[in-house]
């Protein structure tokens, strides 16, 4: 760190001459931001708005930190260092220029590198609105696979970086997804809540897009909650022309070969008359597309800028040039620009714009080139990265519930955490489109920030467990629990082990450990004995080559009853005696058909085949046939031998017919029972590599399937594509149900798009949906629903059927930049396997609301493990420390959620005094999903924490950076009515009225003070 | 032009934060430049100079325009004026930067676009040594096809240029020859009296390299010119390292891959301990090749600094990290340096340098790698440069001795031949080894140039014709005479010729007129009839495609007689009748051997096979028997079918086999001669494809042999390289000689190297040596010799023999950039014919010199025709117009060329009052060339010229950019003597004195101005 700093000494030195123009630049800093610093227009021209800008990966071909400096530029010549460097210094150079910067995770990187003059320097270059944040999230999130809640956190990290560093010059006034490989409508809704007034986009479907270009309808207010939370979530949505590139010939980037305007007469090549002449027809086809005489061109594209002067030399040529034209009677006027400035312009022009009310899934660009495939890609780390979200919000909780401060580093722990979160959201990774090495990189970042959120877990107990000064064992974490392994259950004969659960009600949760012994004794924390079952782990999991090295034989399984966001510590000690009710009957499904079934529901399996049957709901007596099949598509190869075009990729799903193949029809020597007191499983085995477990809990009123697939075999030289299907014989009218991002519904029809005629002959992979945590399936009677631990791409392609598309290996590079097959492998250098969750319902419609909302909260919000090696029992344990500990003095509406609980300030700024919280209450419900749940709720938070009381409240925009009685919103007129820029602001509650009210999908975000 | 201006005011007014800037940079203007300016350095250290560079072609894979505006990028990343804009600022931003530039050519084009205040700026930074010309030619010549009249001038051009706009601080210091293939001693000797401190370059033989690296004498004093200027022409010269590129791993440009320097212990990917350790591991190993401890490292390669700050953001980081290990003890020290620095550093050394006398020809980086290809790649391109010279010379002294004015606009006119000729003088330009399109360009360049200075011409004549007020005709010019081809002498029945001599003495000249009649009159400047004979044009010469439209079928030949520095108008009339004198005889040669002879030689051709025989001095009865055969070498395809190493191609020449194939023996049956009162003809067709017209002038001394070749056909699939070789029988124990650029000889033994013992498998290509103007054979007492008419490769393989080759064809890239094979084709898509010539003469030793120095001005220094469709006869025309006109009073001594006169001052300075010329005169003779000649020579130069009398003379180095008594060169110690910093300005006459003395090869220039 020294080293450092004697870089930025010798730094300064040498910049002495900069520094003077640095200064310069810095006492005009004393200028405007927003809308008022634009550049002017000229009324009755067409104002082409030039939009300076770079797109800049967090991670994609390369890691997120080689883009940052540049590294590994033979794979991709890309540096964001260079980009930041050589823009300001030609923002510096001219107050008529202007740029946007988005990824707030390399502009951090950056500004931590600068010295305090060029941080003056640039936010003189922020007040002067020259340069100005777009989006402002620590990355551009993809919206398909993203969950909100991490949506949420990683733009609230961006813009308090923002909001800390820049204060509300820094505050982006536009949302920028410009890459995202189709438009999410509960992203859009959570925008507006952010108090964005518009977003821009770049990738639309071909056909919309053409649609909406004849009937200029590019433009438009998009209705993000039209069901729910109505005007509030209006968003002004703009669709890009020409994706986020320049006009074709126009880009002079170091990375484009178009040719330079060359305007000396004196020199060959003369090209300055054609280039204009190019650039104003360019002009009147886009103008064809749009509504007002504004048109916005982003001139920029990937990484583009890292030789900033070579893309703002010539655009000084083409304004000059093309404006030059004026005087000759042209109706054309080039003027640099920014998104918000363009935004502020069309909302100038006070038209009437269409609405749009469904979202923008599945994408394709062309016939043959549907993007539902990234909807499933790197199964593994798409669940690794929505199981960190989990801790995440644990390391968060306990940090604010512990107050931990300066002293115990947990800031700086959790950012570690947040910005590898943060990361993970971008479009390029937890939708598994990067490279490999790349994946890998994530999965790192994420496992570092698990450990050091693992210390801040371990520091909040160590303040949260001591009843006097006793200081409590070190925790241990397990974080391979999905494959039965973990050191501190399998090496310890007797352990502990605490639970925290981040809901702020009460829950029981099931607990499986693995161990080596046949038979344990548990105890709760108030000494009583709690019922457990020992099952033999199965071969399946036991052949995992990532498992290698443990020694558990065993699973030890038993449920544990937690309080509201608290924890309890439970002790587990290995019995010599063997305890007869833990035992697990082990046996081989034979002829008959067998079923498992507990306290709500039944399953059956068919005694020849070893597959599911039928699945009956014992409470309403709904019962339905259900089939399961694991079947698979074979990823088309491509057309052309020497693109490949179009592969089934890493972002395409093209399957090579439209049939899905089956596996062997009949499981029946393979399958196994498993039956005890506490849990009824089924073990299947549909071929040497897809495997799944069926397990009816204890009075679980859902089925739990998990599923094990890998390695898929590739030595037939053909890409495979793992399903599973669901049956039911429901009658459903080509219609089913997804989520967005794990909160709203969204009514999908097959072969139908709300807004176009629809046609493709990509059957298939044109009807994959996003499915972030639930889909199903009704008869407007009876509700099947299955729901996800991860995201999934999906579908009904018959009625009364579901499919979920579960892993990926693939051959083919799909084409579109990542240069790779998207085919990953495990520790043995063979497929990747990978394991995951369904969880079923059968019930009625009305019932099955309450039963998937409280269940995505539960799966996403799971209680965190850990462990001791303490040898000590639950007398001497509850003497020195708190074990059944709740932070919450009652537990909250069943339909509330508190989404976040954090202390916040950013990762450097938190004075001990008055460090302010950022609470986030939610309405997890939708308008008429259960008639008492669905109504609004109100409750009141002064109170609400054991540890601390709430001293003062202000309600702040969604994503944290701007009192909401501060957020005023541009208004838009619809052909039904005009948008209502003031429907945020209308619920603000007075600062010392404590009482909260959400509506159903409402989310309010406080910070909050401590008495 | 307009426009442009337009563009500057308005970049004006954008970039007022920037001006600035450059005012307060600009104010600091008044520093120290040149060896003043240098950073320390630290005694007691290894100092690591540090020298920011970039090696702009001046045209190769792209045009020289295409270069600077960055341009047809896909074809190669490069665009100068991003490179000088980007550096600028660079060092705008610290002082201890350094960065130098060296094409002058770019630097122009860059210039003229800038406001004034970015050129007050930029001085500022030359005239604190901050950005540094260095060489500061227009361009960086090839040094091994170029002429010395062409290397003079294209400096001079581009050091007035420095001087013009910088004064002395823009003086360059250092000559900077690091890409060109081989370097050639009289290019050092050249320097040598420019002024220039030392030489430093890239490209040495790779055995030359290891040799010099292991006894540490990678530095060196050069002899340039040991046996005739002595100590004036030494010049210390340097091999770089590692070519002209940075260490491996720390090339910081957009167009390299080199990891950055990652000093972020936050982030992945730290390396700057590795780099660190990297970078003084490299120095260790450099240190053991050189002398001093002081070692230069180009940071830079071909076009790079497109963004500057990429390379300086991590130099910064590299001085920083290396030279804080000095507190750890390290003794390596790093700055920011230029060549000049580093050489100063040399100089200050104080140590005894070793010497070399001869040159680095030929230059091979691999055992299979020798680049003597180039020597003849584009035989017509590398003609046309050599013509274009000589019509370069005519038109600069018409220009002078006609006085001509701003308003006639001759200056601008002159100045684009001029450039023309500059950049036609870059090491990938008449060098061959550009891709053809950029061949185009070279060729289009130098036509529009010849078009400017016919314009001249006209203008002069216009001036100098009239004897009273009348206007002369138009002059017209005949650029095809070489093919036979000329609309003013085919289309006109009556026509004049005016012909200019830009000798300093009278000379008879052979003209050769294509028509379409078969009998003229000619009348003289006097009225006298001049002897005329007209052959008919063959049938080789009417197939040329080139030539299509022609209309001529006859030529006609004549000599006239010519004044000195001056013009001969003559008349040409078409006569009705039959003239019989003028007639030739034409026959086929049947089985009697045949000679041709005049009152000097004699060459007799077998009668069986066509082929010559003998030859004989009629004057001294020298006789040899002669055979002369074209061949070939099939080009190598390389071994490699994937990189095709190594081939032989438009660089490299690699026969497949050593032996050279002979084409059909016998040419019996195709042999024609030709007979007439003035030329004796042998018309020899040795395949489709080559032929050869052998011609003896009444009263030459010379044999001409005119070979015509191509199209070379390669629908074998094989590359062909054409020779023609000598076979005489002289005992020449393995030596000839070579001229180097046209003017001192070089003795070469073959598979011999003055410097280390060479070792070889390629017996032909390394024996292979660039032959500018002659090549000639003695055994002591009868000599050979053959001159060309262009740069061309040869050797002596066999005692007694010289081969020259002629043309080359082929097929495949050689891998070393260019990225096309060298196939050039001709206006009929086939392969391109070319057509030269070969002048023989056969004396003794002590009379060859003068023939050949004789010989050499007169075919580069050749009498210019222009005609008119006047039907004026000579009294009428001689009544109006000087018909017969000379510039000197007296001729010069015969050993004296006038190698200059030119109007000087640049292309916008003239002050019509005091208008200086530029004046070179040159001894053509070297010591013991010839008993008379060789001595000095002195002659009165005040009253020389006709048109004006010289009022004052200051002698100036050779490129014209210091008066020689302002010179004081650095000297340099080696095991014999003291280099002599004042040999050069000793000789400095008093101005009042305009006595001219000059010892042999010596080159006097002198700025003059005029009573």
């Amino acid at each position: 760190m020294n080293k450092l700093r004697v870089n930025k000494g010798f730094a300064m030195e040498r910049f002495s001459v900069l520094c003077i123009v640095i200064l310069i630049t810095g006492c005009q800093a004393a200028g405007k931001c927003g809308y008022e610093s634009c550049n002017p227009v000229k009324d009755g021209m067409i104002n082409v708005h030039l939009v300076p800008h770079t797109h800049d990966d967090v991670g994609w071909l390369k890691t997120v930190d080689q883009y940052y400096y540049g590294d590994k530029n033979h794979i991709q010549n890309a540096g964001v260092q260079y980009i930041l460097d050589s823009v300001i210094q030609q923002l510096f150079a001219d107050k008529n220029k202007r740029f946007i910067y988005v990824e707030v995770a390399f502009f951090a990187r950056w500004w931590r590198q600068q010295h305090d003059s060029m941080r003056h320097a640039v936010k003189g270059l922020v007040n002067q609105g020259r340069l100005e944040f777009i989006l402002g999230g620590w990355s551009m999130d993809d919206e398909a696979t993203t969950h909100y809640n991490a949506i949420i956190d990683e733009h609230s990290l961006g813009l308090e970086f923002l909001r800390q560093n820049f204060g509300d010059c820094g505050r982006p006034r536009v949302a920028w997804q410009i890459d995202p490989f189709g438009h999410s409508r509960e992203q859009a809704s959570l925008f507006a809540h952010m108090g964005y007034d518009g977003l821009f986009f770049g990738r639309v479907d071909y056909q919309d897009k053409f649609n909406r270009a004849i009937t200029k309808s590019m433009e438009m207010v998009w209705q993000g909650s039209p069901n729910n939370l109505g005007p509030s979530s209006d968003l002004f949505s703009g669709v890009l022309y020409h994706g986020y590139n320049p006009p074709p010939g126009f880009c002079w980037d170091t990375l484009c070969t178009d040719d330079p305007i060359m305007d000396d007469e004196d020199m060959e090549g003369y090209n300055a008359d054609q280039k204009t002449q190019d650039f104003l027809n360019y002009t009147k086809y886009q103008s064809m597309a749009y509504a007002t005489d504004h048109l916005m061109m982003t001139m920029g594209s990937d990484f583009n800028y890292q030789n900033a002067h070579m893309w703002f030399k010539n655009m000084d040529k083409l304004i000059s040039l093309v404006n030059a034209q004026q005087k000759k009677g042209s109706k054309v006027n080039l003027l640099y620009s920014t998104p918000s400035c363009y935004l502020y312009q069309l909302n100038r022009a006070n038209k009437t714009w269409p609405t749009k009310s469904d979202d923008f899934f599945p994408y394709a660009h062309l016939p043959h080139a549907y993007w539902s495939g990234f909807y499933t890609s790197r199964p593994t780390l798409k669940g690794y990265v929505r199981q960190t979200n989990n801790f995440l919000q644990v390391c968060k909780q306990l940090d604010a519930l512990a107050k931990l401060e300066d002293s115990d580093n947990s800031t700086l722990n959790i950012q570690v955490l947040k910005e590898a979160m943060g990361v993970a959201q971008h479009h390029d990774a937890v939708s598994g489109t990067e490279k490999q090495a790349v994946a890998y990189d994530y999965a790192m970042r994420l496992s570092r920030g698990n450990y050091e959120c693992q210390k801040v877990v371990n520091d909040a107990y160590k303040k949260l467990f001591p009843k006097q000064k006793e200081v409590p064992p070190n925790q241990m974490f397990c974080n391979l629990l999905n494959i039965s392994m973990c050191q501190a259950t399998e090496n310890n004969k007797q352990f502990t082990m605490t639970v925290y659960n981040p809901l702020g009600r009460a829950v029981s949760h099931w607990v499986r450990l693995p161990v080596i012994g046949k038979s344990y004794v548990i105890t709760d924390p108030n000494g009583k004995s709690v019922p457990s079952q020992v099952l033999p782990i199965s071969n399946v999991t036991k052949n995992i080559p990532e498992r290698k090295g443990s020694l558990a034989e065993n699973e030890l399984v038993f449920q544990v009853a937690l309080p509201s966001l608290g924890f309890s510590t439970f002790f587990i000690k290995m019995s010599q005696q063997s305890i007869k009710k833990q035992r697990s009957v082990v046996g081989q499904i034979d002829k008959a058909d067998i079923s498992i079934k507990n306290q709500h529901l039944s399953l059956m399996f068919d005694g020849n085949t070893g597959m599911l049957k039928s699945m009956k709901n014992l409470n309403s007596g709904a019962s339905i046939p259900l089939q399961q099949t694991f079947q698979y598509y074979i990823g088309h190869p491509g057309n052309s031998s020497v693109k490949r075009f179009q592969a089934s990729g890493a972002y395409v799903f093209r399957p090579l017919t439209s049939a899905s193949l089956d596996f062997q029809p009949t499981l029946k020597k393979k399958t196994l029972y498993v039956q005890g007191q506490l849990v009824q499983e089924i073990w299947q085995q549909f071929s040497p590599w897809v495997s799944q477990v069926v397990r009816l809990y204890d009075q679980a009123k859902y089925a739990e399937l998990e599923w094990t697939v890998g390695p898929i075999p590739v030595n037939d030289g053909k890409g495979k594509e793992v399903i599973t299907k669901y049956s039911t014989g429901l009658q459903t009218s080509g219609v089913f149900y997804t989520d967005a991002n794990g909160r709203e519904i969204l009514k999908r029809v097959r072969n139908h798009r709300a807004t176009w005629q629809l046609k493709t002959s990509e059957p298939v992979a044109a009807n994959y949906y996003p499915i972030n945590s639930r889909v199903y399936i009704n008869d407007n009677k009876t509700q099947f629903t299955v729901m996800t631990d991860r995201s999934q791409g999906g579908s009904s392609l018959q009625d009364g059927n579901i499919e979920v598309m579960l892993h990926r290996r693939l051959l083919y590079d799909d084409n579109l930049g990542v240069g790779e097959a998207l085919n990953e492998t495990g520790a043995d250098g063979k497929g990747l396997i990978a394991r995951g969750k369904h969880y079923l319902f059968l019930d009625t419609v009305q019932n099955s609301g309450a039963l998937h909302r409280e269940m995505g909260l539960r799966l996403y919000m799971a209680p965190s493990l850990s462990f001791t090696n303490s040898q000590m029992k639950q007398q001497e344990w509850s003497q020195k420390f708190y074990s059944n500990w709740s932070g919450l003095k009652s537990p909250l509406p069943d339909n509330v959620h508190m989404l976040t609980l954090e202390q916040w300030g950013g990762p450097t700024i938190r004075p001990s005094a008055t460090q302010p919280f950022l609470v986030r209450f939610e309405h997890i419900y939708e308008k008429g999903e259960n008639s008492a749940l669905s109504k609004p709720v109100k409750f009141l938070a002064k109170d609400l924490f054991v540890p601390f009381s709430i001293k003062t409240m202000e309600e702040l925009t969604l994503g944290a950076n701007l009192p909401l009685a501060d957020l005023k919103r541009l208004q838009w007129k619809t052909k039904d009515y005009t948008t209502d820029s003031e429907a945020v602001r209308r619920r603000i509650q007075a600062a010392d009225n404590f009482t909260v009210i959400l509506n159903p999908m409402e989310i309010r975000t406080f910070q909050v003070t401590l008495t």
